[in-house]
């Protein structure tokens, strides 16, 4: 791409190519449209960017995102306290509550054990997780990972981890997804489905 | 999409799925990995979009984006300022640069008279082109607006201002694209290309 003409330009542009999918191309485009704006829109996206970064709390019992010590499912007196879903982000907790099935809490562990990534089990929330079961009163933690080898080896790590002992411990269930024709389903996912056959409810 | 857990996440989306093809969910995805930054990095990105907004300038003479009163390419001793190059956009500029194929100046219009979009003549820098003509001393104008009916219109009204003695009006060619198959172009582009068919170089 050729120089751009102006080094505020050329920076801001430097910055937004920076987001994760958004080349230089597009950063250029959105940084053209943010001068097209009022200054003042574009002051309170920047506004609202810093504000996030230096307000943004952590719920200290799930780690999900809050704006209070504790996060609204957490400190809800309608949810089931002794069931922990463990989730890797935000977004799963999103996507969980959007379904409106499950009312027990969460633990968000921030990720998934990676080495190719250098991610550890140091870097995720695994501890906090074995001492909310230590502290008592759960009866069963819910694995809901990822279907990936990334996965997979993060439950085992936990479920290696956390204390048995009248406490049940369960994954998300795999198999061929809601209205996919069932040949289009991958040859690994067909074959654990029928594995993993579940007695037929009419 | 569910209820975001914080207002600063809240508002932190909002304020981005207001960039151009930009979702909510695109939004999330990318404050959500703002949030995994670390806040130095985030607070570059803000303040390099407040410094734009606060600093950017436009140049005197063509209107393209620039650090001082005139642009590079204004400024420069070996452009020919007897030639003017009549886009769109800061970007059209860049294209053209590009191309390396073009050692006139430019002006930026800021848009194309478009009544749909409510812009018209007056929104644009037309006025200010006229100026530069009647100080002398330009012997071409050359549109190199958009091959659109919203382009077209822009151009005859600007021919119309324009004075004509001495000064030579030319549009940048419209053909069959280079490296096309000509059985793949439209229409219309084919059917111009015959009717506007040159002398053979060999």
């Amino acid at each position: 791409m050729t120089q751009l003409p102006s080094v505020y330009l050329e920076r801001a542009v430097d910055q937004m190519s920076q987001l994760p999918g958004i080349g230089r191309r597009t950063a250029l485009r959105l940084v053209l449209h943010l001068l097209r704006r009022e200054t003042a829109d574009v002051l309170q996206l920047a506004g609202s960017l810093e504000e996030l970064v230096q307000n943004v709390r952590y719920c200290q019992v799930c780690h999900n995102i809050s704006d209070s010590e504790t996060c609204a499912i957490c400190s809800s007196a309608s949810r089931d306290h002794t069931t922990i879903c463990v989730v890797e982000t935000v977004q799963d907790v999103m996507a969980i509550e959007a379904t409106q099935q499950y009312r027990g809490v969460y633990h968000v562990l921030g990720g998934i054990i990676s080495p190719m990534d250098g991610i550890g089990p140091q870097d995720l929330e695994i501890n906090s997780l074995v001492e909310r079961l230590a502290a008592g009163g759960i009866k069963e933690v819910i694995f809901a990972l990822s279907p990936t080898m990334e996965g997979d080896t993060t439950s085992f790590y936990i479920y290696r981890k956390l204390p048995h002992e009248g406490i049940r411990i369960t994954s998300i269930a795999r198999g061929v997804a809601q209205n996919n024709q069932l040949h289009y389903t991958d040859e690994l996912t067909l074959g654990r489905s029928i594995t993993d056959r579940q007695p037929y409810k009419s």
